[in-house]
């Protein structure tokens, strides 16, 4: 069949650079060596500002795992468990969620008490590892999370050979999956101008009520708090395969400022990553420190902001990618001076559908970003 | 428009039963008596198991709040509020969240520094005692919460107006709305033979991703743990309307066990919601304690139960729906004799898809529901 030859051809990729790697341990072994795997560091030490491109990225430090050293032939076997466990899920064409992976690969050593895995905590860490070893995203060697964050909006997508119209989802929409790789989820017909991402799934539903996407012409999404990978996978692939800019509207809170940074540099724990995840040119639309005064907002909608809240504000400043930029320095102050956070759900202080009727309109029409 | 007349007149109970009480308040003003509504008490006191009926329900017990008793004034004044907030909404034809709720009656009452309602915490038990009150669901009176739970199988839906084939969801399938109500959320063409609930999304993965509905003619669906009322609501929807038994596929602990009894009696906290929301004739197929020596399974799948465990089960055999029955004594104290739990996804320990090939077709099979 044409169309599995078609994906398999696209899946060869990552089972080849298992493969490749295979390889250069049994030769190390041939020639007599210490077989070894190197592991790029994933650690802050060794992720860095990319100011051109305006991502985070990964460095160029590594740490070696040797089968013959004592503190590192454990992880050294795990790292090629796990890659066989893959190759054996790509050969087979299908999917298994980290935990699942954790159980698939979890056995007793013969002739041992030893356990490859004593608990997932053990597994998820080299799933990353081997991602960053071989350049391959988790997903391509077909592991997945939980689905978290739904879609609808004038776009038309296929999945595992379904059509799918995620103009006609409902009250309820598209639950995301983990998996989005082009392989398994394809774009077919979009009439959206652009995407609006909001922080939670009640946000997500008001707006989705009040037909906000049929209105503004546009794509509702949600990725349940801090998107997860596949939700930020996908955000990335429409915004660059469909040519859409994605507007924010999260929290006036630090999560809500993170989850932004996240979305639009990457983060630390998955610098090696940011290549396909990350937008830089997307636009945080609110909720602004400033928009308690300019929308003349009632005291019902201050949330008093704690030492957590004021530690994690000033940690972020901090961060390579937001320091010196004076826009991002001025709405953090202003919310540590005005003492309170707001949730994008105390809008409905105003009226139900405030924030789908004026305020996010007007936003979009200001056209004044400024958290760059 | 008739779609619209017959939604409003489907409506107008859950208003029609505000308005009701709302008079009742003013008749008695009007009398010149002390303004009061009776609340029905949500309480393990006043919880009790119908026998007959199999299910958990709310006994004659209630409580008065009076507008002239300093320490009732306040409830009946937020009981009013949410009320009156309610009655915009059906009016509005508009529903928000429980935390939007929250924000759109919060203020402060003029001419003094006392808020409505101080936090969410006050206003989401008082969403719950109007429902009990008027014996109207949350769902009627436009409230929702967080969407959870997905969906796909052999079933057509309708959700506002968008007819949605539960057949061509790909990976990620239709995330379940909070309100499933029949105004808003209709069934069409259904050729599925039963229902197959999963506890988590990743489970519902593995059975989607290897076509289970499909090949078994049925309809799968998750809660994400403990499932929100909007899954128990379609699940007792689809099992009276279209006639389909559900089958329950749950972790082998406590937790997995509370889950299935809370499909299937109701629970304390919502006692008054059984009616709508629990079936007796829902079944266990698994993970049972036994499955542990009848599958051979390893020791890779042994979780050890903690004190918390231990409790939790003990707990659990003293509810009187448990207590006396047999077949769940027998498991139950098999599970604290083994010293160890078993999540579904351990089943991965023998082969990737030896839960959907294997473990589910044998127990449908076998008909032994036997935790009733």
């Amino acid at each position: 069949m044409a169309t599995k030859t078609k994906s398999r051809a696209r899946k060869a990729p990552a089972a080849d650079k298992i493969v490749e790697l295979a390889e250069s341990v049994v030769a190390l072994a041939g020639k007599k060596k210490d077989p070894t795997v190197d592991i790029p560091l994933r650690a802050l030490s060794n992720a860095k500002y990319n100011k051109d491109r305006r991502i985070i990225e990964m460095g160029g430090k590594s740490q070696s795992r040797n089968f013959f050293n004592l503190s590192t032939a454990k992880s050294f076997m795990q790292t090629l468990l796990i890659a066989s466990g893959c190759k054996r899920l790509i050969d087979d064409e299908k999917t298994v969620s980290i935990r699942g992976l954790y159980y698939l690969l979890k056995h007793t050593i013969p002739g041992t008490s030893e356990k490859t895995f004593n608990d997932q905590g053990e597994s998820d860490p080299i799933i990353e590892d081997l991602e960053v070893a071989i350049g391959s995203l988790r997903e391509e060697l077909h592991v997945f999370a939980d689905n978290r964050g739904s879609i609808a909006g004038n776009l038309t997508v296929t999945s595992r050979g379904d059509e799918i119209d995620l103009r006609r989802m409902g009250a309820g929409g598209y639950s995301i999956p983990s998996i989005v790789e082009p392989d398994v989820f394809t774009f077919r017909k979009c009439d959206a101008k652009f995407i609006l991402h909001v922080e939670k799934g009640t946000v997500w539903s008001r707006f989705n009520e009040d037909k906000f996407w049929k209105k503004h012409n546009c794509i509702l999404i949600h990725g349940g708090g801090q998107p997860p990978r596949g939700v930020r996978r996908l955000l990335y692939r429409m915004h660059n395969e469909l040519k859409l800019p994605v507007y924010c509207l999260l929290d006036n809170d630090p999560w809500g400022f993170y989850i932004y940074s996240v979305i639009k540099q990457g983060s630390i724990n998955l610098a090696f990553e940011s290549n396909r995840m990350a937008i830089p040119d997307a636009k945080f639309i609110g909720v602004r420190s400033k928009d308690f005064e300019e929308f003349g907002l009632s005291d019902d909608v201050k949330i008093a902001v704690d030492d957590k809240d004021i530690k994690r504000a000033n940690q972020i400043l901090e961060y390579p990618w937001f320091k010196g930029k004076k826009e991002w320095e001025k709405e953090v102050a202003l919310m540590l001076r005005h003492g309170f956070k707001m949730e994008v759900e105390s809008l409905l202080t105003k009226s139900i559908s405030f924030v789908t009727e004026t305020y996010v309109p007007q936003r979009l029409k200001q056209r004044s970003w400024w958290l760059d």
